[in-house]
């Protein structure tokens, strides 16, 4: 049993407003040394697989397939095991 | 200059209907060996900090204030220096 840690990223060529949102609150409430603020998601997941690189697989198929957009969002995959 | 990415996760004890959507989709999809979908939220920023224990405490602050629910969400915190 495997778990995957996913983040997925809009690239940096698509406007981000939740980020500028979220960096203009912070500027509001005195944070003025953080800029570059970008909000993606995170997911966690469940994989019943036999190998580490078997689960990767499925986890990138569940990306590339539902869970991110191509066009515009890169995802990154951490595969950690959850046995012992 | 630090980069913070913060990955903020809904606390166990609480319903996530957008991870359980999630399951379900991918569960239509043909993937039966993926459980426990969570989704949360990753968020990058870039910190002018003089070090890296400065940068995690506003990256906190920040956490603490604004970006994360206290009552219903955690988070995680790692910093990395995008100096060199």
């Amino acid at each position: 049993m495997y778990k995957a840690r996913i983040n997925i990223t809009l690239r940096s060529s698509i406007l981000d407003p939740q980020g500028k949102a979220a960096h203009n609150a912070l500027t509001h409430l005195g944070f003025e040394n953080i800029d570059q603020v970008r909000i993606g998601k995170y997911i966690e997941m469940g994989i019943d697989a036999e190998s580490v690189e078997t689960a990767e697989t499925v986890a990138r198929e569940a990306c590339r397939k539902l869970l991110a957009n191509p066009v515009m969002e890169d995802f990154d995959i951490q595969i950690v095991s959850t046995e012992g």
